[in-house]
């Protein structure tokens, strides 16, 4: 099955969903909110505006919260820049995206907040269900693209087999200190297939002089092998494993669609994509474990639970979820205990021209 | 609280779910495929055309299948005619419209066969949520807007009470034979005012010569005290309030956001708010009940309760659903087997052309 179908954010508004889970992402939004208002003054400075109608795209959006604040700091900073230029507000259009197993029902019941505030603007929002690896939007259709939090998933988990069909990784779910070579390379060669499908179908779609903004997850050393919170998630399950809970090829043949990049990594794709310039890359010395994001250790377990749920149950089953994240947590909590050094497992903010 | 927040078609996809009971809407739709194809071949024949990108609209799509029939009706009809006039296809952007509370995971997960179909065109789709009696999209944005048993619905139920705030209905749900006159003027009022509301949003929304194709439900005669299915649900409702299942004054306070409009009152309201030319206004000699479309009596009473047990359950509560359902059950199934004469209640296909 293609990560497309199995892959979502927790459902509903309940206390295990993502919608009630989700302050790391709102955190990193709130942190990255001066360069998206950067980029709004820089599209408005330039010579393609005024617009009648300001199309804007969340990709990667779930079921809320972190996407109405996206929303709300394009309106605010174009409104702010409209005043400064004596121009008039444009309409906002804005266009809300992630795979067709997203919940949006949650996503467009949390928009009532939203559109009563501004109701006195002409402001339009879309769902958009679809794989950002493809194309969403029509030809030259897209000012301004953002997501959070996206682009580090992969569209699918990479072959991680040897030529007589064996598991490549076995005991690991992602590139880990002991996977082999190959996995490291398979995993990047996936991330390069992936990103650059992003920024070409982007390319279609986006106007000239368009802005793509984009925060995810990065590392900060040349080695691939830091990848948190997928170290701690394969010791959970080996525990199982060795409860008996879990068969060991069910570990040996489970990986995860995602990939932590360098620096070099993603300017990398860009360049040799093309039809973006590489305006800013900035690091956010952001740790998911972070104590001023999280109210208590439990919601910060909730959150780590509430994104990868869907592909764990997917592949183990449900019936041993919560046996697993409680071993998880257990994890987890005492490698935040013990940790002496910061994590080199951080955030970037990428913010792409359109040539 | 406002219909935009209770109204919704019965979600999921499960055995009472709209997505399993929309048998009637398909047929409806079916019915009205050639005049929706002859919509696409006025709007090909004219100057505005051809588009580089052809944005329909179905309003009030609720969960999926009929809406799917209405694209595929769209796309095969365009290609058609750009093979006739040798023009190059167009992308497609479907917006799929409903209420907030409408079950859009439902539906955004039925479009995966529709997608597949048509990967090979720029075909988009997205979801709208929101009220078709306010602005949905940017100004001059629309080519065509398909809604099928949509604009039949109000936005809020009429005001019925007397000076003294006393129920003007009592012991009925829509406009009845015992219903004293204020009742149909508030009815009509209320349909006046919404039905110009959605025409006025449309056109703002309609680039010129645009097209509006309704398929509502209507009534032959002039006078409106033959509602369907709202008399025997009425009925069914006071069995309840005589076995004290339901007390009086629930039944008093209860009536329906739906009004069955005579050709004349379409026509007037179309003229009045002055934005359209009525190009088409046809009618379908199809009625709910019709043995051609159901496979069961099972079936046909589903489709009833799907599209009508969202504000029942809103008022009475949950609990009296199953009970009171088979009392309907009953009621509507007897009427249908004593009838003589065929109903007056039917369908207008209305088209509609943007001046």
């Amino acid at each position: 099955m293609e990560v497309k179908n199995m892959l979502f954010m927790s459902k509903g508004n309940g206390e295990n969903s993502f919608f009630q889970n989700c302050s790391f992402t709102q955190k990193v939004v709130a942190m990255s909110k001066p360069a998206l208002e950067k980029v709004v003054e820089s599209l408005f400075s330039e010579c393609f505006l005024p617009y009648q109608v300001l199309n804007v795209a969340d990709l990667g959006c779930s079921s809320g919260r972190t996407t109405f604040l996206v929303m709300e700091t394009v309106i605010e900073s174009v409104k702010r820049k409209c005043r400064e230029l004596n121009y008039q507000i444009p309409g906002f259009q804005f266009y809300l995206n992630d795979l067709p197993g997203n919940d949006f029902n949650t996503l467009f019941k949390g928009l009532s907040n939203f559109t009563e505030k501004y109701n006195d603007l002409p402001c339009f929002v879309m769902g958009c269900p679809g794989s950002f690896h493809g194309r969403l939007f029509p030809k030259s259709s897209m000012h301004l693209v953002h997501s959070s939090y996206g682009a580090h998933w992969l569209s699918k988990v990479p072959r991680l087999m040897d030529k007589e069909g064996l598991p490549l990784n076995k005991g690991k779910v992602y590139i880990s200190k002991t996977s082999p070579a190959a996995v490291k390379e398979e995993y990047l060669a996936q991330f390069q297939e992936d990103f650059s499908l992003f920024l070409k179908s982007r390319s279609h779609e986006m106007i000239r002089e368009g802005r793509v903004i984009l925060i995810i997850n990065g590392r900060l050393s040349e080695d691939p092998t830091n990848g948190e919170p997928w170290e701690p998630l394969a010791e959970a399950i080996a525990d199982m494993v060795s409860l008996e809970v879990i068969p060991e090829e069910k570990l040996d043949s489970f990986n995860v669609p995602y990939y932590i990049p360098s620096e070099k990594e993603v300017k990398n794709i860009v360049d040799r994509e093309g039809s973006f310039e590489l305006e800013v890359l900035e690091t956010f010395p952001i740790e998911m474990g972070d104590k001023s994001v999280w109210s208590s250790d439990e919601k910060f377990i909730k959150n780590l639970r509430s994104f990868t749920e869907s592909m764990v149950s997917h592949h183990f089953g449900e019936e041993i979820l919560d046996k697993l994240y409680d071993k998880f947590a257990q994890i987890v909590l005492q490698d935040l205990a013990t940790r002496t050094e910061p994590s080199e497992v951080i955030s970037f903010v990428v913010v792409l021209r359109r040539l």
